[in-house]
């Protein structure tokens, strides 16, 4: 059983921090959606004014064995290859983004085919080495297994609370990882519309077909409790789930903020609030995945992306764009003048816009 | 007259560059609106891979004789006070989302009221020192004077290139500027929408039907070729818009990528693509505005922006975050790997996403 307390926003620093957005040198709510971000952001650290100095990325690699079933348009060794190409530092997309806004990046092996010890891979945890089962005919993982690695996912958040970091990001590299997302989405949102289930990284028509009927065939063979969590992880999660629902809890518990990106992460984020209602305050939304399960998550949970570039790389690439427009957003709630700091001729203090 | 000759983007740069995104270690297409970005800076600047080191963005504020009408819901004199705070270098939302970015700024006054000379603020070009005439009963300017202010704008865009600038912003600061923006949009646009008039800083219900009386009527009264951006200019304009629409010709000119922000910004735009139509193909989208003339000129341009924050501030307070997205697009094409540069496996070669 995952059990843990989680205290809610601080009301009072974002009370405060919203006073503040009010007084603010513009017409109120004129900053939107960076008004929000950073009276939330508030809310998790209890400070109005806050400032973005250590960033940490992780990355979950880890093969699924509804690969099997032909739900990926790419080769599985592919996992492999770009975990080991991510860890080597240079030339992936999440590498590029992380070091061009200075995001640390970590890579953890928690599953991956025939890949052994890897410079720069964090094998420490690789719970199954061959990857999760074929959930189409037999769980993904045990009950076990799941909360095991949901807990290692709390455990890093831990470290990095540890470590001073102040915002945190996750992703993950598995061919055919689209397909246990959208499962858990729909086990968790208790219905069977295929219309969630998205083409990935770009299936033919004929997997895209074949990817809907695995889901829904799978869901009703495994028929998971929509509340139960840990239990849709282990019917037809991945590891990669798995770990990132362990990152949005941790992050709730240790009070960190952090970034929810495509449609496996928000797979997890609707885990995690599955588990803890409140772990859904802790979490800003980056980009509008394309994946069709994400925008259905992401209005259960109620979040609002605020980047609209049609992405669907996974690597939780989007985290690193997303945290620059957090940290702009904490830069104008820290920095602006209010009306009282600028010597405003007092007759025109009574007039605010 | 405004003839100015526009070179089309490279097209050589952009298959080449279309070509290298299709072989990095990616999906085709999967990042989406970052690919795009990459690719049209490619046909900008005639290179595959390009680095912003320098950005600057022009904050142009004038104020308005349409304000007389009502409106706006701010007094008169914050464009005075506003534009006295920018220059100081802090306080302002546009200073400290320039500085959290590195964005130099440079304010200039076209036609602020009561404001001489300020330390920070470029003065050279008052162009009419009690701002623009009230339209509903004149015009905004003369013909002579709107050519004037785009010519400046121009100009500026020479300026910047000599200063080895990789990348324009552009914002405004005046009260009461959107009724001019939403004037010039719909007079561009042929059309008499009032649904297209937004609230701008936030009216009250009186002074919004009040706002949408005043735009019908004006452009009733002066009725403006749609096709004479000029002329549009003229009756219905502002010095910022005027400034702006040089501004967005300057950058189709002398070939630097421009980021359009707003509602204000975007009126520019579109009568920047009325005198040379080639000119919006130098544009980036930043933030789609909450007014609503905003998406109808996006659409009409077809510019696609990439960030939902509901933002309504004004001075193109959406640059530098729009900036720092484009720049992680270009560390993407410039730093991500291809297949080739990777030592893969020549058996796996074959096998691409």
């Amino acid at each position: 059983m995952i059990k843990i307390q989680i205290q809610p926003l601080d009301a009072d620093a974002m009370t405060a921090a919203r006073k503040r957005q009010n007084e603010l040198l513009k017409p109120p709510g004129s900053l939107g959606g960076l008004e929000e971000i950073s009276i939330q952001f508030a809310g998790i650290t209890g400070k109005v004014k806050n400032k973005i100095s250590k960033k940490i990325h992780f990355v979950f690699a880890s093969d699924h064995g509804i690969f099997d079933e032909g739900v990926s348009a790419s080769p599985q060794y592919f996992t492999r290859v770009l975990t080991q190409l991510y860890a080597s530092g240079n030339g992936g997309a999440i590498n590029e983004l992380c070091k061009n806004s200075g995001v640390e990046l970590k890579i953890f092996d928690l599953g991956v085919k025939n890949l052994s010890e890897y410079h720069g891979v964090d094998s420490s945890h690789k719970f199954m080495p061959e990857g999760t089962k074929n959930f189409l005919h037999e769980r993904s993982m045990t009950i076990e297994t799941a909360e095991r690695v949901i807990k290692f996912g709390i455990a890093l958040v831990e470290n990095a609370k540890r470590e001073n970091f102040d915002i945190i990001g996750a992703g993950e590299v598995g061919m055919g990882n689209t397909t246990p997302a959208a499962a858990c989405i729909m086990a968790a949102l208790g219905g069977r519309d295929e219309n969630l289930v998205g083409r990935g990284g770009g299936l033919t028509d004929e997997a895209f077909e074949k990817k809907k009927k695995v889901i829904i065939s799978a869901l009703n063979f495994h028929n998971p409790d929509k509340d139960d969590a840990v239990e849709i992880l282990s019917c037809v999660g991945g590891l990669d789930i798995a770990a990132m629902t362990g990152i949005f809890l941790g992050a709730a518990l240790y009070r960190i903020p952090v970034v929810v990106d495509g449609v496996i992460s928000i797979a997890a984020a609707l885990l995690a609030s599955k588990i803890e209602p409140l772990s859904r305050d802790f979490m800003f939304a980056s980009h509008r995945s394309l994946e069709p399960a994400y925008s259905a998550a992401a209005k259960k949970l109620n979040l609002k992306p605020f980047l609209e570039l049609d992405m669907r790389l996974g690597e939780g690439s989007g985290c690193p764009l997303a945290m620059q427009i957090i940290d702009d957003a904490l830069a104008v709630m820290s920095n602006m003048k209010t009306f009282n700091e600028i010597n405003l001729e007092s007759e025109y203090r009574k007039e605010i816009f």
